[in-house]
């Protein structure tokens, strides 16, 4: 006698996206099926190899031909943050320069005033429409950076909000530590005072209370130096912690190969990334994270080397930086459209950037492709090839999300 | 005894965008109130000065604070068409050239025969699937183009289910006649001949119908030249219909002092336009047509020329141009962003590109600004002011939406 095994549900009559490595573009299976149990998936395939079960005990979901998907990762975003940049936005459109909105209060500083002032209440709520709008496009892991307080006691209450909106949201978070992230005021002309606040005070107090995933810097001219982030680094390997950073987007420094030098997630914008610093982080594993929605916001010309990473076989992750200054655009499908349209992926590795690669700059390989053993995050798309998900926008095609092996209400 | 008036509901403890010409930026009125008879807006202005009525027997809204914006229109779509251009799209990031997407059966044709051989039914749920997402998105006022069959039977087909759309949707709906959008493989190399039948044939048979509410032409190198679009134009002039184009997209040929000359409602596209034909736009009252999506998903690099429409005060409208070959993005408020992003409207440029002058661009003088007697079509928003309509992205911020004096509601 077979052994009968028991799912908590199975959909069935649908084609998979698996996004796995099974020889298939977007590693597809047609005419597949999917199982669940305990929250994982427990097994996916051909619909014709589903191995024995009792049907009719089993709830049965019919895909009605439709496609399942991996629930979308956004592997870089900034989204717990008070105020809003619309001012300088508008006044920046009506010919003011830097210095005047600079005067007038803008840029970064402001939006570290306003989430400096925002209680975890607010911030939580703010975070939390946030979410809602990238749950209801199909996202179920978000990376959450923090950035915008730029003293202990706000990165703390940033990484506070961002702990409790992944213990009350659907979504899972993981929690970024971005200190350096700017130069708070305090700080102004001394970059190495605030560098040893972030290295030997803040990270370690943040990572001691477990609200630490990983950690992050900008290093760029504008931001830290090579040297600053290596500081950093070495305090986060000496704590366990993956590391990654916003770099060479605005010039070539260095901060690419210096996570890979680190063994580190990901190098995450990268337009002026060099062919050197694409083998280091293809020996090193580290994923090079494409953010289309600043390319759009800012107005960059200046393409990633798209081609390089081909040719080194870096993985490519596609994300939306959701954060008020350079990219106000919460929405992870219109980054999909833009990586196609601006960058020139091809949709499937567009949608591995939001899917499996997206889960590897996260560290994380239990989610990001339909597989045995897998978080059960996927889901039902109304579409002919995945390729729809790319290249049209704005009519929603999904129809069902599943996290954690349930049934979610996008709207909310 | 002063006269007491009758509404059929307040909205008090508003702001309001009317986007009428009333010395404040966006037309702003604070601390405002609007009041809503008979379908139409009764009375709008500050709350103080809200006449006599017996607030005890009429609905209350209360807008805390938040703002009033008109019902957004997208006064250029092309939304009824059947088939999916995923297969191109993905082709092409692959590579392959447009002779390989032809000869496999791609481009325009092959949205011609999708939506030759869609039914009615097929056409109508396709059109009400974007319809409701744009209406989720505050749009209340749409333009529907045919052009998609290209023989008389398809073309009165979608002017048809956009008639059906118009009745059995919230989202009003204005139907514009494209049969000189391409030409038919039925008449390759004889360009002549089918314009003979579009202006001899097609257009009055659909006049006849009641299924013309204006007459568009593709006039462009590729498309249909200036002595083809002016025997068109001659046409709807002799039905009393107006006339509008796709003008200047890719080379200035002269369609837009064209549609001038005939005191047409719209030049769109326009990037090519030149100072000349800026000037006879202004004299007749034509509105330009800026369609961002087109421009981003073409990656074109030439801007329409924003200053000369400035300078002599064309006004300036926006829109989705929603259709499957070079703008398949159904979203009316990226439209915003794009716009200022990409063509460096002001945000309020931007909204008045969709209400206030995309009302006069499909020849519309009762909608598009909050006034009194104008149709009681508009948005309650949660910002903090208009500006934020355009800068952020993906979270929505409509709260309610009013068409015709009724709350609709936009799930759908
Ligand atoms: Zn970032
Ligand atoms: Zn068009």
């Amino acid at each position: 006698m077979s052994t009968i095994q028991q799912f908590d549900a199975i959909w069935h009559n649908v084609h998979l996206a698996t996004m796995t490595n099974n020889g298939q573009p977007y590693g597809a299976i047609r005419d597949g099926a999917l199982a669940v149990k305990d929250g994982l998936i427990a097994w996916c395939g051909p619909k014709a190899e589903l191995p024995p079960c009792d049907l009719l005990a089993t709830p049965l979901f019919d895909g009605q031909g439709q496609w399942l998907i991996p629930g979308l990762i956004d592997c870089h975003t900034h989204l717990v943050y008070a105020g809003s940049r619309a001012n300088e936005f508008e006044m920046r459109l009506n010919g003011a320069s830097y210095q005047d909105i600079a005067a007038a209060g803008g840029g970064i500083k402001s939006t570290v005033a306003a989430t400096r002032a925002a209680s975890h209440e607010e911030l939580f709520v703010l975070g939390k429409d946030r979410l809602n709008a990238l749950l209801s496009q199909g996202v179920t892991t978000v990376e959450i950076k923090s950035g915008y307080g730029l003293n202990l006691e706000t990165e703390q209450k940033i990484l506070e909000v961002a702990k409790i909106l992944d213990e009350n949201h659907p979504i899972q978070i993981e929690k970024t530590f971005l200190g350096a992230h700017a130069l708070p005021a305090e700080f102004a002309n001394d970059s190495e005072g605030y560098i040893d606040l972030v290295v030997d005070t803040m990270l370690p107090a943040l990572h001691a209370q477990g609200l630490v995933d990983a950690v992050d810097v900008f290093c760029e001219g504008i931001g830290f130096s090579v040297a600053q982030s290596r500081r950093l680094f070495e305090k986060a390997r000496a704590l366990g912690l993956p590391v990654k950073a916003h770099a060479e987007q605005l010039s070539a420094l260095g901060g690419a190969s210096l996570v890979a030098e680190f063994g580190g997630l990901s190098a995450d914008h990268i337009e002026y990334l060099t062919e050197t610093d694409v083998q280091a982080m293809a020996k090193a594993g580290t994923v090079a994270v494409l953010l289309p929605g600043a390319y759009y916001f800012l107005r960059e010309t200046k393409m990633p080397p798209i081609d390089l990473l081909r040719q080194y076989q870096v993985p490519i992750a596609v994300s939306t930086d959701l954060n008020p200054g350079t990219s106000p655009l919460c929405n992870l499908p219109l980054m999909l459209n833009m990586a196609c349209t601006l960058f020139r992926l091809t949709p499937e590795e567009a949608l591995q950037g939001v899917t499996i690669n997206a889960a590897k700059a996260l560290g994380k390989t239990d989610r990001g492709s339909l597989q045995a053993g897998h978080r059960a995050d996927f889901g039902l798309y109304a579409i002919s090839q995945p390729a729809e998900l790319c290249y049209q926008f704005g009519v929603s095609q999904l129809k069902q999300l599943i996290i954690n092996g349930k049934e979610v209400n996008v709207r909310r």
